[in-house]
Formats: C-alpha cells, structure tokens, sequence
C-alpha cells in the first residue's frame, strides 16, 4: 500500500483564462480555481488509464468532502494556465490531490489547493476504494491525459 | 384551447445581482441572463400551481430548444433585478416563454428574450403536451411563486 | 479592540438553489458554495451599515486571500439555503468569515466555510485596515441586509 | 468593402465539455452555449492578427446586443467540441458572428447560434468601426488561433 511520503508524480493540464471567469475586479474570480482543480483531477485520473476506466465501470466516484484553495496572485483574462496536479494522500476511504497553479508565460504561483475525496458508489454511500483502484492511483500516471 | 393572443398574465421574479455574475467590464456578462430568465419560468411554471405538479409528477420536462437575448443596457453588481415572465405561445409540441428584465430602482428595461421549449417525457423524447397540463398552462398563474 | 472570541454577531442570508447551479450528479456542484459564501460576506457587510459605506467610500476591498469549505450533505434544486455568516478573526491586515450553509426545510448543515480576507485599497495594495472600518467591523451587524 | 454575401473563412475552436458545465439532466446547460461562443469569437478575431491588435490598441470592444441560440443535440460531459465562427455581417455600426457547435467525435451538429455587436470605444460609447479594423475583419483570418 502506498504510503503519504511515496505518491508518484504529477500530471499537467492546460486551459487558457475565459472571459466568462473574469469579474469585475478584473481578474478570475475566486470560485473558478475549484473548477480549474477538477479539470486537473480529472486530468490526472485520466492518465491513472487503469483506475479511470475501472472506476468508471464500477460507477465508482471520488465525492468532493473538503476544498481548500489558497489565492497568491491573480489570473487575468487570456493567461496560459498550467494546473499541476498530484495525490497528496491514498487511503482506503479518503483520497487527497493536491494542486499548483501557475500562470504559463512567467511561472508565476497563482494558487495552491487541496481536496479531499471519499469513495462513494453509484448510490452516493461511501465505500472502500476496491484494492484495484487503489493500487492503480498508487501506481500513478501511467498514459497521457488528453 | 388558448390562442396565442388571449394568453394569460405574466409572473415577476426577483434577484439581486451576484458578484459572481460580473464580468471584467464591470457589468454582468451576457451569458447570465439565460440564467435569469430560466428563473423566471421557474417562477411562472410554479405559479401554475396544477401544471407545475402535474409535470413534476409525469416526469415532463420543457427542453430548451432555442432561446434569444436583446441585450439594451447593461445590469450591475448588486442591483435588484426584476423578470416579468409571459407565455408567448402554446402549442401541443411547443411551448414559447417572454421575458423583460428591469432594473427595479429606475425600471430601466435592461433586456427583453424568448425561450421555446419541446415537451419531453423522462426519456427525453418529445410528446405532445397532455391536455391538462396545456389547459393549466393556459389559464396561467393561479398561485404565487415563491 | 475585538479579539477573536469577542466577535460579534452572525447575519443569515436566503437563496434558492437555481438549476444552473447543479451538475450531472444531480447536487449543487461544488464551486458554487464559494459563491454562496460571497452572497453570505456581502450581506454580513451590509448589516455592518458604517463599515459598508466607509469601505465603499474608500475603496477598500476584502480581497480573498483564502477558502476553505467542508461538503456535508448535497444541496439540491430548489432547496431553500441559508447562509449564516460570522467573523472569525479581525485583525489589522487579515479578516476572517466563517459560514454556515443550511438547507431551511429540515435545518441539515450542508457545508461550513471560512474565508480569509486581506484588505486592500482600490490599487489593489494590501493595507490596514482603518480605525474606523475595524472598529464598526468589531461591533457588528447594525441594521438589516436587504 | 466587404458585402455580407463576400464574407471570408471560419476559425474553429476546441473545448472539452467540463464538469461543472453540466446540469442534473445530465447535459450541458444551455447558458454554457454563450460563453463557448465567446471562445469562438475570440479565437476569430485574435486570427484576425491586424484587427485584434488593433482593437486593442484602440480600446474598442465588440459590445453583445443580440444572441440567439438553437439546441439541436445536447452536449454531454467529456465530450470534444468543435466551434466553428465566421463572420455573418461586417457594417460599419454593426458585426454579426454565426456559430456552428459539433461534437467532433461523430460530427453531430449540437447547436448553432449567432451574436450580434456594436463597437464601442473604452468609454462604452457606440463609435463607427475604424476603416482600418473594418477592412481587416472583412479580409479575415490571417493567422491561427492560439
């Protein structure tokens, strides 16, 4: 089982600020970074090949139970975002990511977040994450996010 | 049958504008007024109190098949918004709403749209509306919304 | 000056769960209880009457320096919300809300949150909070958020 | 001059439909539509190389008056969109754009749409369109989209 201080490796999306998530500050406005980590999420899931598909046959879903964003510098409508995406923490009933985001042309630190998942099946009740899963999110990356 | 000429009275919603409806011009972005107007005929299908639970009950739902915007002076953070919710048509296949928005302090007509919708069952096919619920919907609003 | 277990009281604010706030698993999608928390921050500000115009005529601004919300229980369409909104801290350069998130028909806490703040001026300048804005701040909600 | 008969190519954009555009019938919202749109347009005139720069030299904005939108198939989550936009109308007071929105996996035509603009200078104030902008919006796409 794979331990906190043994998580493999992060998984890189990509998306380009709308103006739709601009407010009238100027800037994204706060909410969007969570749908910018789940796209991230969903990025890194995605390239766990294994765990993807076995969690989508088993109808299996990682409920959101806690999100913590922290806002260091502004995005602005048109940057380049980079969301760097990894597992923080792999447990039988609770799964961590963690995430970075940056802004492409300076590498500018925008945010940093983390969420916290439980397993819940296709009823919503929370169960163990099935030992395959677990062993494939352990495993980490193994293909390319599209 | 209710001809489109004779058709009932309209439903007010109200709403203040969010920050988050805002955009980096400084007013709301364009896109949220579909949001609003979908409020309103929330309102106004509530407001019919039998057609309302009589759709609820038969899984019918009111897809949205086309819907316009004229967009004629711009709404802004934390003005209070009011909907005026008409029916412009009905159809046994087709079922159009109006709606004005107004800005409520000077009664400034912001925007004015259409919605048409087709009648679908829970499986997503489109059917005829039921005679009940057509003759509910053309007696119009019995009820207030809440 | 208020220390942090001398705070005042709390505001509650009332919305509807709106269709474009849910997602394909049927709830409210995650993000949009940061904008709940906005709505919730806003109206606690707004009862706050002199601190409110004070920042206003100042063009100060809380800007969110972090979030934090914990997913209890799914909020879902049409839900009556309420939002109870407290300071947590109040310092110099730092403000923090917390809030709790209700669904009104049967009191289930949905979510709580906290939110922390750092004032700045209309340059976006972190800055002290002035004498004055702290001061009502510590005080608390006055009048009635609309 | 450009008559709307003689107007030139299309730009196509690519998005993949994110989780929180969906709603709890399981499809994208149909307000989601505008702001893809927008994407769409944008890429457009940032492949309009001389009239993007332009414009934003000059401040001017392209301010929405009308949108309108038909939903032919709904969009689902994960899906791979295509937006096609070109231009529909180029008057010196007016710049209509029409949308066309596939699924680019099999193709299926999900929506088409169109937007109407008044240009406006930085102060919002309706202005004739600059020669030079209308001349390189008439000519078209001359560089690719990022």
């Amino acid at each position: 089982m794979a331990t906190d201080s043994a998580l493999p490796s992060s998984v890189i999306s990509h998306l380009r600020v709308r103006y739709a998530e601009t407010d009238q500050m100027g800037v994204v406005y706060h909410a969007n970074y969570l749908v910018w980590m789940e796209i991230g999420r969903t990025d890194y899931c995605r390239a766990c090949e294994y765990a993807y598909h076995a969690m989508e046959a088993a109808g299996l879903r990682l409920v959101v139970a806690e999100a913590r964003v922290r806002y260091l510098s502004p995005a602005r409508y048109d940057d380049d975002i980079h969301i760097t995406t990894r597992l923080l923490a792999l447990r039988s009933r609770q799964v961590v990511f963690g995430y970075d985001i940056r802004r492409a042309t300076d590498d500018t630190l925008l945010a940093t977040g983390e969420t916290t998942h439980l397993p819940t099946n296709h009823a919503g009740r929370i169960i163990r994450l099935p030992a395959d899963i677990h062993a494939a999110l352990s495993t980490g990356p193994t293909g390319q996010a599209a």
